[in-house]
């Protein structure tokens, strides 16, 4: 803040302190025949305590903003994935939203960059093979999966709010001998910080 | 305020401040040997400053609340919508939240009132064409969809974070020879602001 | 606070000041000859009821933190439920979430801790009678629900934005003649407070 702007600051104080008491006039406000300067020494350092706490709880109150989104492929045609001989980690690669920059496009991990309580969520569309399992990992634990084995053309959707520590890494793997289809918008991948903990 | 309780408050931080006084008689703050009247007027100005950011921060902070829900018919009897010779804007007609008032159930265009991270979800049934292909819109542009072609008495879901500016609209759009149904809550379409940008 | 730290926190300001000062010589900053005592009383007062004011809505802000996750069988084996003559509430038993302690895993129910907007969302694997029929239920009226006679090993989902007063119950209640499976992680019941109201 420079000099100029400091100065109009107490300025215009000092104005909204003279309408004040021309529009209180009865009012006996800090009387100065009741208000000592030791009392406003007593005044000031109460607020400056108050104005630090406040400060201090705004900086644990800054909320981190975190979300992303992501669909499998970027290309509008019809793409099927899989099956493979192994567990393979999806990778959405048509990415919506990354706020927060937890989400790598590279790897299809998405890594936690506060601890919170998460909301995560995953819709498949059941590849070619006819039949789609697929899980959501944290850590490489399976927390939340959809199974669909009524062929092509139809998808599951699962979600769940999960707390995650910094750095906790969630991805979706497709299990062996599954497959599963997209054109850049029907299988997704979203989670977002629902509040810190 | 008013006066009286302006004079009230004065009175009680006076109060407080014999307290504390009383309780820390060995404090030396803001001794009146160390503390002169110009270093009180400086600490004033500081306080004046970091009140003013905290205000001003705090108008920053006043989160918006917007939340909207509604299912696609308000009769309970099973309807079947579709299939249509156009793509049609699905108006969903049953509001059950509508916080905000960003959704409107005349057109079924949600718009945001304000620029934000926003979560947006949408279950379709597929109607008894056997086909249901629909898509959430953002100013017209595809943004996620859910593809059926299993045969009715199924549903597909899916959703995305998505960042929309202030004004931006959401749709769901049921594309040509397809069909959807619903009985006042099978269909659904939904979203809430996560946070404001 | 200690007395030290208080002390510490008034040696500090006024090391700040005299920075601020230095740093700043052309500033006519609550100029001795502009800024009386009188002046001072009438800064500190206003400086008090605007740190009041911030303080009270702070205490307003202080967002309560709601969210809850299950599984419906804590056996990583598949189980189908159903069908039952009586309409029946779905007890989901794998407990992954509970902040706020709203859910309980004895009765399947979601009581909302405080009045606020929820996003509650459920997803249902079909079991083996081949139908499953299930709603999210508010204090025992249907809210939203998932409908699918397309045969097991598929899923449908669905997912509303709902004002909840305090006090008031969520559950899953899977109707007469219908099955649903679960493997520990397939069919969940999920729910967070998005904001108070």
């Amino acid at each position: 803040m420079s000099a100029r702007s400091l100065f109009l600051l107490v300025v215009c104080g000092v104005v909204r302190a003279q309408v004040l008491i021309a529009g209180n006039e009865d009012a006996e406000i800090l009387n100065p025949e009741k208000t000592t300067e030791e009392d406003l020494r007593v005044l000031v350092q109460q607020l400056m305590a108050r104005v630090q706490k406040l400060e201090s709880e705004r900086e644990d109150r800054g909320q981190p903003q975190v979300a992303f989104s992501a669909s499998l492929f970027t290309a509008a045609e019809w793409t099927h994935h899989g099956p493979f001989e192994a567990a393979t980690t999806l990778i959405f690669k048509r990415v919506m939203t990354n706020i927060g920059d937890g989400y790598d496009s590279n790897t299809g991990i998405f890594t936690a960059p506060v601890k919170g309580l998460y909301y995560i969520r995953f819709t498949g569309c059941v590849g070619d093979s006819g039949s789609l399992n697929a899980a959501v990992l944290k850590n490489g634990v399976n927390m939340f999966a959809i199974y669909d084995t009524r062929g092509t053309h139809g998808s599951g959707s699962n979600g769940m709010t999960l707390v995650l520590e910094q750095g906790d890494q969630i991805s979706v793997t497709l299990w062996t001998g599954n497959s599963i289809f997209d054109q850049s918008r029907l299988s997704t991948f979203s989670g977002f910080l629902v509040f810190p903990l």
